[in-house]
């Protein structure tokens, strides 16, 4: 396994790798690697036969300092996780190697990114797409490996990726998550005990919706409803969001429910009582069908969606 | 010499030839070729054993429809003009290719596109910037040759390629002017006899601020007064702006002139009295150098700067 600090040096790796024949996958993290990510490395591997990881933590993608201040950081643990992942090239630029003296060109997303996060943590997703297009350019990667845990990301990079033209496969990676169901974040280290105990809230409320729908419901104020009440067992659970938005437009889900919808949350929780942890902010999203409950209200739609459609 | 209509094969034929050594310059242009596209595409075999020449009129960077919809278009001409140039490649992308359905990505160089023709033109470069980022991904060139002419789009597309970390080095070519002076522009077609005879006094307007420059005239101001005087003695030449600015920065030029600075016209001429030809905008420039008057005064300055450093 390499490391690569300096785009010039990627791009000819790039290059080279593509006049060899080689198909590359790129990975982007901001490092703290978890088991999500090394799952996102495992899924590259499916796709390509280089891996290669990018760790830098964006400062323009964070809307709060203090979040880009605090965001854990442990390169020898990354480098470790990677090499066992099996990663080939490890491109771990520097801010002035991405940013420039006197940079001021930004890539901008425009729709995609005002709802969701793009709402709650302005200048979020402009900074996300304006890092990635330049691993893009650095890279050349045949293939884009992201998770779908951010799942607004992976909208918005999926755009960003044909609006631009790059030649580049945008694979989405499923949500790893702990035993309880909780999902993987780099953040979910900065929780107290009792806020881990508590932000397992986040995925009840997504088994709640889900159940809801499955048993018929399809009534969209009504399974917001629902995970407002899942939310608010858990009183120290501050809502950021609860959406139900389509999952390719990111448009608000209509009041009657059809077809496939992203239940969408963002969720913050405080610092334990005894001062252990921070606040934190967790996301996490789940895509469910609302297949249509009767044959006339299957003919009714002008199309028949899957699954597989809007992942 | 070939035509390529889609990005994918560009990207391929990209590949192709840099996997074989080959070193690509691109001239991007909105077709109706002139003598001065000729010549970037002569400065392209320079930097390049492939030139590689798009024709696409970007309706992006248009901010007015009227002048978007009455640019010239002459596929014919401009084919046998690239022939004749000897480009080996002309890419001719639809708008469906550049911007697919949905289309919502968009490029902005922050700070350089506000003043000049940013102010007078909203949303211009954002269009420049966007096409051009996907003409750079597709097409994937060692160079970029770009008009001095348009000579904030030169400055605004270097500062794209560093900050977005494209491996391409941009090459600005001289502005190539009629007998007369007047810089060649595929909209000086739409001048009527008497305003193509009255558009000569752009360039006597450069002609004027160099010429007191020259003599010794250090105070940006009066230099302007010179040129918005030599600009008056054609009544119908509307300024739309008249500006001394940092080369490199755009900034304003300090009021007493030290070093490099640009001299950065745009005016407009009405169609003439008996309705022939159009309204049209013309800009020019020229980047004059306002050396030391003195050795104190060079001394006062911190570097010397030559007018290599700031083309």
């Amino acid at each position: 396994m390499e490391r690569i600090r300096h785009s010039r040096k990627l791009q000819a790796r790039a290059d080279a790798e593509r006049a060899a024949g080689h198909r590359i996958a790129l990975v982007p993290t901001m490092g703290a690697l978890h088991e999500g990510h090394l799952s996102l490395i495992a899924q590259a591997r499916k796709h390509a036969d280089r891996v290669w990881v990018s760790i830098f933590v964006n400062p323009a993608q964070f809307n709060e300092k203090s979040d880009f201040e605090s965001y854990p950081a442990d390169f020898e643990a990354d480098w470790e996780a990677c090499e066992r992942a099996g990663a080939d090239v490890v491109f771990t630029p520097s801010s002035a190697e991405l940013y420039p003296a006197g940079a001021q060109t930004w890539v901008d997303v425009d729709r995609l990114s005002l709802p969701l996060c793009g709402a709650t943590r302005p200048g979020h997703f402009r900074g996300v797409a304006t890092v990635v297009t330049k691993l893009l350019v650095a890279a050349r990667p045949h293939v884009l490996v992201l998770g779908e845990k951010d799942f607004q990301q992976l909208v918005v990079l999926r755009r960003l990726v044909i609006d631009l033209g790059f030649d580049v496969e945008v694979v989405g990676a499923p949500t790893v998550r702990e035993p309880d169901g909780l999902a993987l974040s780099s953040r979910n280290i900065r929780l107290g005990p009792v806020a881990r105990s508590r932000a397992t809230v986040v995925v009840r409320a997504l088994d709640a919706a889900e159940a809801m729908l499955r048993a018929g419901a399809r009534d969209r104020d009504r399974l917001l409803e629902r995970v407002r009440e899942t939310l608010a067992e858990t009183p120290e659970a501050g809502i950021d969001y609860a959406e139900l938005r389509d999952p390719m437009t990111l448009e608000l889900a209509s009041e009657r429910l059809a077809g496939p919808v992203v239940l969408a949350l963002a969720v913050r929780f405080p610092a334990d009582p005894d001062g252990q942890g921070a606040p934190v902010r967790l996301i996490d999203n789940r895509v469910l069908n609302a297949l249509p409950a009767t044959a006339s209200e299957a003919a009714d739609r002008n199309e028949s969606l899957t699954l597989e459609e809007c992942s």
